[in-house]
């Protein structure tokens, strides 16, 4: 069974805290990120995100990272898995959505 | 000011409620897709997301949607801009993950 | 039937000019592109690509361009469509590698 | 100094031999999935691609699989890096088109 709740930390140096996780599969928690490409210092910042609660627990995930100190916006999803010794590793894929000035720009917008 | 509460309207028929947006930026709401890769019929699912609440009001956001009728989890990012006439437009891109059975199958999870 | 021999234009305004496809598929060309991320100012491309040769010519293709004007590479994939006018449109998707100075900053090289 | 030509083998096995490269930076070579979504047996397909000839030689690059066993085409784009004791890494991204029967399922088609 794969639960998100607790910290993770990623192969950059980047961790997160997952909250409880509710009846739901909604979650809130906390980003800190170890890279960056906004000018201002790196602040923890809050994410939000929902995980698929079922049978086998070997659930996939979103969430959502409200920069505090930039005008962008990360989405990740992924699936936990359960290895064999109990351990649990998270595979995800993000997405960093930066501000753009006008629509002209918005195809640059994305990493 | 671009104010994400209310109903959106993608190019493929998709229809998205969100509602009332907290004084974090945060907001719940529903995603009617129009499109499916899933064998069950679709069903309205809940999204729960984030909005950066910038002074100019052209906010970049992100949400996730946690699929009623599969084991999938979507991601969509994107950015609000207000036009001349007063009318709003979302661009936004997306990341759908898709449940796999194990590690040696996580290549293809994300669409 | 798809043949993608010809001059093209996305909705962004860039242009392109696919020569002649050889039996294999392969083919070159040049990429005039309206919108650029670099500093330099932007210069005619050259690319080169594959194209599937199926029966009902709904191809497959992809290609590279190899920017003159910037350290960059951008790869596009997509596939043709015959409308039922005869009509050929073409859709696509890109990914645009920027050089980055060391393998720490390799998480922000694409777009 | 990264030179493109020789045999590569990425994390999951995948292997791929890249021919001489041309004073354009084009060349042409050979991918060896170990991984498919495919329902035909794989088979080596042929790749072509470019890449940029920088002065650093930490030069970026894209190419093109032209699957033989299934109607989709790969692309990858990515960086090599030369490492201290003369190691060279390549690290790249791709997309994976797979061919749709008709517009309105385009949006799916690329993984």
């Amino acid at each position: 069974q794969c639960d998100l709740t607790g910290w993770w930390e990623n192969e950059l140096g980047s961790k997160m805290r997952v909250d409880a996780v509710d009846s739901q599969g909604n979650f809130t928690g906390e980003y800190h990120t170890a890279v960056s490409s906004a000018q201002k210092p790196i602040e923890p910042s809050p994410l939000i995100g929902s995980q698929h609660l079922d049978e086998d627990g070997q659930c996939t995930f979103g969430f959502v990272v409200n920069w505090k100190f930039s005008d962008s916006t990360a989405v990740f999803t992924g699936q936990c898995f359960a290895g064999d010794g109990g351990e649990e590793v998270l595979q995800s894929t993000w997405l960093l959505r930066e501000k753009v000035d006008s629509l002209p720009s918005d195809w640059k917008a994305t990493r």
